[in-house]
């Protein structure tokens, strides 16, 4: 039986897609097959693709695009599909690209501190398979045993070990990349980080699918730390916890990690599969966890401790053993998924702070959970910055889902008010594409779309995410347009 | 006396851009002035600029790229002039937007450890601004006692310590940007790293003052080391210097600087103003620099001994005291300008090669230096790959500028051969336009180029810099735009 016939579908498209990639096995369109595809870790909203194609290399991506493209077919690809701000979802109908097949290592060169991954490779999987040379890729977001590098690359993702080690624009040194129109570019083709010309590497990384299709990953792997340690500190005010972060990173200690919880969150990680027993009557806990050269650790734990005391901490103490450590992080790094334990459903929030604010943006999260009658655990990356409010609602009571997500718009623009931002790690995506407002005008964001459009002049490949639904900005540009072709 | 009669000529421009900067002590326009703007460090090509102008802000420098786009006038923006590449080189007669006026600290943020400068301000000036508070500023250019803030952004400068710190674009959390049409925007604005959107902050910082002229830096600020050492390593055979270089970092130090010298550039420094004694009959120095914890310098400046010591090092030792490791320093930053005391002239290049090229590639520029009949020091930062080959010649001999220019493009040849890169920090410019082609291929220029349109359509801002003379590359473009037109 041939292709055609395998196909049960009279959708010319779907039978040319097919081709493509090389039969019905690589292939999905029936609507039940679909569903598994109408959205990502943001589940709020929810649409059908037209059809998701698994390519098994370059060449099978770049006849998907230009077939797309020349057929104005929407189109967009897809990792793992645990994006948290929607950028994934098909809300055009899109044909998804799913990179899921492309999950090679091709190589890794140590002597250099680089390897080369397709984009469908498993983040974790990466570590695991340089560690028993003691070496490992640092970004390391919570989805990490199942989101791939190539999802990284796209919403640029961070991770707890952020503030030592940066986000993934930081660990990236090469992309091998489709275009909108079939073409396929390498931007830092050697892995040197120091590219002539404009940095491309940098404005591709982070841009949320929008300009081009990720194919080849050249990323840096570091030596592990010869040695770390973790401290855990509990303050039975925010203020107090908030202080002692400041004073931590003022003492000239740049921690690998340096995580907060606050009292709702604590409820909820201690309700849920890794409870390590912390107090439920305080107010926030710490994680701080320093890395580096053996001889120096030691120094810099006793400095953090000796800062929390100053702080007023009702207990402090680093980790016995190696077990008790990894606890304290399983304990952590499940915390969004834990508020499941405390709440039907929650929405995560993601924005970014100078660190000096800390109380008072928590101060003004608490006013808002009381304005809208919803709970809102914090769980954050204290040390940069990186507020991740969590706000607890049931979507089965009418009305309290529209509440949720105008209380996390809120809590963002608190961050945009205070001199932050909307994300630091979650991306734009469609959650956040009416905040874009809360930190560029319209000339700025113009100044961006016009970049999107000699990449992706159709908009074919993922419209609609990233930037504000239409309205005053195609208004002005229009103006511009028309003003330029009168001078 | 009023401005019109103050200006001595009859140009109306050269009237309306002094009205624009508040009149004729803002302006240079007479030819024994403009000499002095004819050229940046890199002085192999010299232009006359059709004025300079010295605008004191950021409305000032709108109302001054306004002017230009409106009359057709091309111009672009120029700090120190020591820009190695030609950057800042009126090559079609600009009009040059000096910043040397625009030279304040606007604010220190101690806390959130960030700061705000103008673009004329002078990169030491930051450190020398706040190191009583115990903070400094990390990009150290061998210039940084005179080049400016805003000039480092524009060639994403680096330095000695880039190989732990990074370069510019590392350090830099936002900026205020003129773009070619006089708009203001203001990217990445909070000082916040991971900004929403497309990373224009990137994009814009190396953009080699083609796409906008910055008018506000917000830069990064770092806490001092609590501690540092330097040690001086003496190898009889560049291979075993190389091979040092190599286990230091395998061995999971990662140091603050790496630097190498060979012997014809210890040559050099020996006879200049800051000897320090090294032995003429070596093949390579070292200078490796460490800091950060005190309590972990001394294990890692015994395990760097040890390396060394296994790598047939001929003598290897830790500076005594701070007096010596400053005197190594300075004789190690005025490198460059040293070369000066053994050859009449000297043509620094910029490439960027894999670690563990190191002895391959300087075997090569050795034979290109035998090819020539010219001899080439090389001066580097080992420990991240970027060489310094100077190419040592006398401009007086007819001829012998060409061959150097030629020498230099080899030396770069080579470097992109083993798959590094033309550049590391000194920027492209017009010295390295045609070496662009040993890394990009022209559908990767092209992606570049159009990105250039976007910002500067009319290529009006530093025109011919960058990229290379239009030839192929344009024809593919207007193919391109005709089949689109077709389609």
């Amino acid at each position: 039986m041939d292709i055609k016939t395998k196909i049960k579908t009279t959708d010319i498209h779907i039978h040319q897609l097919a081709e493509i990639v090389g039969g019905p096995r690589a292939i999905l369109y029936h609507k039940e097959d679909l569903i598994a595809y109408d959205c990502d870790g943001f589940t709020l909203h929810k649409h059908l693709p037209k059809a998701v194609v698994f390519p098994k290399d370059t060449e099978e991506v770049a006849k998907l695009v230009k077939y797309c493209s020349e057929n104005n077919l929407p189109f967009l690809a897809r990792g793992a599909g645990t994006g948290l701000s929607g950028g994934a979802i098909p809300i055009n109908g899109e044909v998804i690209i799913s990179l899921v097949r492309m999950k090679k290592l091709i190589s890794v060169d140590l002597e250099n501190r680089r390897a080369v991954v397709e984009p469908g490779f498993v983040n974790l999987k990466l570590t695991n398979s340089i560690s028993d040379k003691g070496y490992y890729y640092a970004p390391d977001p919570s989805s990490q045993y199942c989101c791939t590098i190539g999802g990284n690359v796209a919403e640029n993702a961070g991770g707890a070990h952020c503030l030592k080690y940066g986000v993934t624009t930081n660990h990236i040194l090469g992309l091998e990349v489709v275009l909108p129109n079939g073409e396929i570019i390498e931007v830092g083709k050697n892995g040197i980080l120091d590219e002539p010309g404009y940095d491309l590497l940098g404005l591709l990384t982070g841009s949320e699918g929008t300009l081009g299709i990720v194919t080849k990953i050249t990323v840096r792997i570091l030596k592990n730390p010869e040695g770390k340690q973790t401290v855990l500190a509990y303050f039975d005010k925010v203020e107090d916890g908030s202080k002692a972060v400041s004073d931590i990173i003022s003492a000239g200690i740049v921690p690998a990690a340096l995580e907060m919880m606050d009292k709702v969150a604590i409820e909820g990680v201690e309700a849920a599969a890794f409870p390590v027993g912390h107090p439920k009557d305080i107010d926030a806990v710490l994680l701080i966890e320093v890395d580096g050269i053996a001889a120096g650790i030691d120094e810099q734990i006793n400095q953090i401790l000796d800062v929390c005391r100053k702080c007023n901490v009702r207990e402090v103490r680093a980790a016995k053993d190696e077990k008790e450590r990894e606890r304290w992080w399983a304990n952590r790094k499940t915390g969004f998924g834990a508020m499941g334990a405390i709440s039907p459903d929650y929405l995560v929030q993601d924005g970014v702070i100078p660190r000096s604010k800390l109380p008072e943006v928590l101060q003004r999260i608490q006013q808002i959970s009381e304005k809208y009658g919803l709970r809102i655990a914090n769980i954050f990356h204290a040390g940069d910055g990186n507020l991740h409010p969590l706000v607890l609602f049931d979507a089965r009571i009418p009305g309290e889902t529209e509440k949720a997500l105008l209380a996390g718009s809120e809590c963002l623009k608190v961050c945009a008010d205070v001199g932050g931002t909307i994300t630091g790690e979650h991306g734009v995506g469609i959650e956040k594409r009416e905040e874009m407002r809360f930190v560029f005008n319209d000339e700025e964001i113009i100044a961006q779309t016009n970049i999107r459009e000699v990449f992706n002049p159709d908009n074919l490949l993922n419209a609609g995410k990233l930037f504000p639904t239409p309205g005053r900005c195609v208004e002005i540009k229009k103006e511009m347009k028309e003003a330029a072709l009168k001078a």
